[in-house]
């Protein structure tokens, strides 16, 4: 067991004060990870001084993100996201590329982290200087801590990761969240066949851009049945793309089976959706996504912190709430509040 | 056939002007038709004075409303819904109840109505004193076409009707919006296996609270197989309620089978519920729910017109697209400019 405090591993808790917003770009741009870290810890930081800054750092690393490929990896607990995150970043700084793995759980905060929180997880992968690992922002609601993994992501960008995971625990709308974020969406499943329904009932369907049967060493038959299973859901239940048919693939994290495959389909995705165009369309439509959503969000914290609105909000929920006054008359005469 | 014009039938554009407000309200609550229908299209209408004068109208009858079941009922084209709604609206006014049927339909607009808008459907129910049908609004999104709707529905409720029918297509997300305005939300499918996995993939097995197999008749062996998939379905994935486990019926319309059974179930799941007072937390959830719907689409309306949103979003929109300005500094900016 390494001895090493958790902040030497996961690159959390700086400790140190950050530096001056010049050089903290400057050492992301040099690849330094303490940098990296400290303008992660900056993006987190829910001090409006700090956003402000957060804003101009970002706005200067800007012009210098893109080029890494995101993938999104979801599966439930005891999946092995983990083991197999770790078996397929050590593949490849093996073969030559630099990785960095982030993470959206809005669990975190109540159960002090269960993904990427935990030191003695990804215990080899953490050790190597061509990755970096960060666990999810401990704060906040989903589109809070979505909204700052999305920002690291840049981060990480651009310090030259080559690649970027963000994992997520199959909780709630996390997983849509995260396949809103990234190029590519791949599903961890186990061999059991209750798990596809589940996937299916949660419209994860949909978004699968890969679905990868876990562990497969362990019952190779069931492995082979849970994998034709999801073939034949894919089929039947996602809307054709014209391009790219899902491929479910079997893989084993203990005897690393497949994580080449994984990967090779990782880039004949991107050549494909590069050459149609679609890779640029989809990062487009997510970055006009994102920012609706935070525009909605402030509208909300707009009118909220209204004066008249504060004064008048109590009245009218109460009264639609009796059923004394519509849903309409209440929000008309709150939104008039505004005028 | 009959050679009553369409508006005889359905209630559409009454012609005649409208009342004043003091006389609509008066022949809404003495359960006039034609005050109900043209309180209806004054609540349709996209002219500001008539918006005006709806909510005025509505405030006057709010006090009225409320003690009708609602009850929405769902289905893909051809799962035989008005027939069924016809057999189930003659099984109710023949004994002795009253029944309003509306329509959330956002395809209308561009089919020129797919549901309740052809006179020759819904024959019998529509000649019956007992019951009021009324097409969907045919203008707008579908959160304009369900704003409307349960506005109308508020109306039917203050006119006397106890049983008020929404009825929709499974078309996109109409099915989840009619689902957050009834008290019970019924799912119709037809004896075909496919369907149902059409049904979880749509998350409509969270929200229906009785899953009718229609056109039993044809094929009772297929009818019955169907009911057992979906009681099996329903078991494994609803989340688990305490009070209700939902039911899933063989009906057939033509037959008038499992008619009484239907309303039997209705009135088990009213009495249950409204003896734990999720009844009415439920129908209270609803309206609140409803209410912040308007206020986000009014505060994005106030957004877009804001005279510096306007001159700054197209530039904001641009870089965003391109990647040269992030989400969180455009949503920023556009955000300081309603200060």
């Amino acid at each position: 067991m390494s001895a090493l405090p958790i902040t030497d591993c996961c690159d959390r808790n700086p400790g140190a004060g950050i530096p001056p917003d010049d050089a903290l770009v400057a050492g992301v741009l040099a690849r330094e990870r303490r940098a990296l870290a400290k303008a992660i810890t900056l993006i987190e930081s829910t001090r409006p001084d700090h956003q402000e800054r957060a804003r101009e750092v970002l706005a200067a690393l800007l012009p210098h993100t893109g080029r890494a490929i995101r993938i999104g990896i979801s599966g439930a607990p005891g999946a092995g996201k983990s083991t197999f995150i770790e078996a397929f970043g050590n593949y490849l700084i093996d073969s030559g590329r630099r990785l960095a793995v982030l993470a959206v759980d809005p669990s975190s905060s109540l159960s002090g982290g269960s993904i990427l929180g935990d030191k003695t997880r990804m215990e080899s992968l953490c050790h190597r200087e061509e990755a970096f690992i960060r666990p999810s922002p401990s704060a906040g609601s989903l589109g809070g801590v979505a909204a700052k993994t999305r920002e690291a992501m840049l981060a990480c960008e651009a310090a030259g990761f080559d690649v970027v995971i963000i994992e997520t625990v199959g909780v709630g709308q996390s997983e849509t969240t995260v396949a809103g974020m990234v190029d590519m969406f791949c599903l961890l499943q186990l061999p059991n066949a209750g798990d596809d329904l589940q996937a299916i009932k949660k419209g994860i369907v949909e978004i699968a851009d890969v679905v990868l049967v876990n562990k497969a060493d362990i019952d190779p038959k069931a492995a082979e049945f849970t994998r034709v299973q999801w073939k034949n859901a894919l089929a039947l239940l996602r809307p054709v793309h014209p391009q790219w048919k899902p491929p479910v693939l079997a893989v084993s994290s203990a005897r690393r089976q497949g994580i080449a495959e994984f990967w090779h389909e990782i880039e004949k995705y991107r050549e494909l959706m590069e050459k149609s165009g679609e890779f640029a369309a989809k990062r487009q439509r997510q970055a006009l996504d994102w920012m609706w959503n935070l525009i909605d969000s402030g509208l909300r914290h707009f009118f909220r912190e209204h004066p008249a609105v504060r004064r008048d909000l109590p009245e009218c929920t109460e009264a639609v709430g009796d059923g004394k006054m519509t849903p309409t008359a209440a929000a008309y005469r709150l939104l008039r509040d505004l005028d």
